[in-house]
């Protein structure tokens, strides 16, 4: 088997030579995996995969987050409509919630008799970036040891059901999710648009029709996105998102609730 | 010399052997990289960076983010103040300013005869997320090269005064800065909390007193923090924070000034 753990682990071991760009690989073959075998992580690796998260760095070294690690079947079924059914969640051995998380940091305040003034959006967001970094760290050390790792953008759309699941009190908020396990498929990597399409030297250069059209002619020809197209009946890929996956009334009412959950989660205090 | 670039391009070319750990080490090592040399960065180098930033997850792979890599002298000098004059905003040789970005896909759609709905609050978190995993790809892969890199939290902050600077149009928010260079110092691990004060198996356990005393104990004992407590005269290091470092007046004018950013970048239409 091609990801069998044992020759997947580290390419190195395979190869018993110098691989001196194993660790950029690592980063330049990442694919998200959506389906997994039923093998557990092995709870050493898991350890060490959580360690090396929490070293990415966090604003004031404060680690305003917190991690979910939810293995137990009937709690990933419970989650499952919140990622809307994707068969993964409850398919992979592992799933992370990745949370903004001012709460233990406010105990701790309180303990010592420090007032915590952490009840506002930027601290949120403080708490999100923390929560993020931490969130590629793990995706990246858990890539680089042979599992499949991905991203569940359903998290913030659902934070209220989440919050309600996973039991987050006050000053805690889902920002993203996680499946990792052993992959059970070996997809092609995604399509990019160019590296210059996305760098600004300098300071931010705007975007002529000319340049957007040079960007993104290479996306619009990949089969894959034309057979996209023609699947969802639409005039063209641009549609395909506007009108099907990432629309106006959808991004209108997930808005709202997110900033209610951000409300409800004690982050909206600023004044 | 210790940091020198050919000696610690990577490891591997040292040893000359297998190093099945030579990627978590990167990640267990990271440490902010404040004093750097001025050589300046190649640029095959930084192409390698950023093309390993943006292997990172996106959201349905629409790549809302930009990068903006500042070099230029008299622009890190007007950029500065933005970042509190931190001298390393000058002193590194590159800058990058990680943007959420919607301007670029929605000139896109309208380009094809598609709406856009992206100008609302979920549509800049998702977008803020996706720039985020490509900060720390890109973090990572300089790191695994013998770059020091250090995250500016101020970015938030300041961000409309970096919009200005750095001629941000609307649909674009900078999320957060990085410095990169050849480092100048080799500063120890800074301290974390255990992993178990982070991680929570199933749902979340809410904390005791006893929990919140037994997890960030060491913290409080290391020399350095104890030091800071004396320095900036306060009962303990969790009124550092909330007296000094991280005050809630402050909290709550970043707060404002950050959502006013958010209306002004065209963000915030979310009836």
């Amino acid at each position: 088997m091609f990801y069998s753990p044992v020759h997947h682990l580290r390419k190195s071991f395979v190869n018993f030579g110098p691989k001196p760009d194993a660790m950029i690989d690592t980063l330049l073959n990442h694919r998200s995996i959506r389906k997994y075998r039923s093998d557990p992580i092995p709870g050493t690796l898991l350890d060490r995969i959580l360690k090396a998260g929490i070293r990415a760095s966090t604003t004031g070294n404060m680690q305003v987050y917190s991690v979910i690690v939810t293995t137990d079947p009937s709690l990933k079924e419970e989650l499952a409509p919140c990622h809307f059914n994707q068969p993964m969640v409850t398919e992979a051995p592992v799933l992370l919630t990745f949370c903004a998380d001012f709460n233990r940091f406010n105990q701790w305040c309180r303990l010592r008799g420090a007032e915590p003034g952490y009840d506002n959006f930027l601290s949120f967001f403080t708490a999100a970036i923390d929560a993020l970094l931490v969130a590629q760290n793990a995706c990246i050390a858990a890539e680089d040891a042979g599992l499949g790792i991905c991203y569940l953008g359903t998290t913030t759309y659902m934070a209220a059901e989440i919050i309600r699941i996973l039991a987050l009190p006050e000053g805690v908020v889902p920002v993203t999710a996680v499946t990792v396990g052993y992959p059970d498929e070996s997809p092609g990597l995604t399509d990019r648009l160019p590296v210059e399409a996305v760098i600004h030297k300098e300071k931010y250069q705007d975007y002529s029709d000319a340049t957007i059209q040079k960007h993104y002619h290479n996306k619009e020809l990949i089969t894959t996105n034309q057979d996209f197209v023609k699947e969802n009946k639409q005039p063209s890929l641009a549609h395909v998102y506007t009108n099907v996956r990432y629309k106006k009334e959808d991004n209108i009412l997930f808005s709202n609730t997110l900033l209610e959950v951000l409300k409800k989660q004690g982050f909206m205090n600023n004044q």
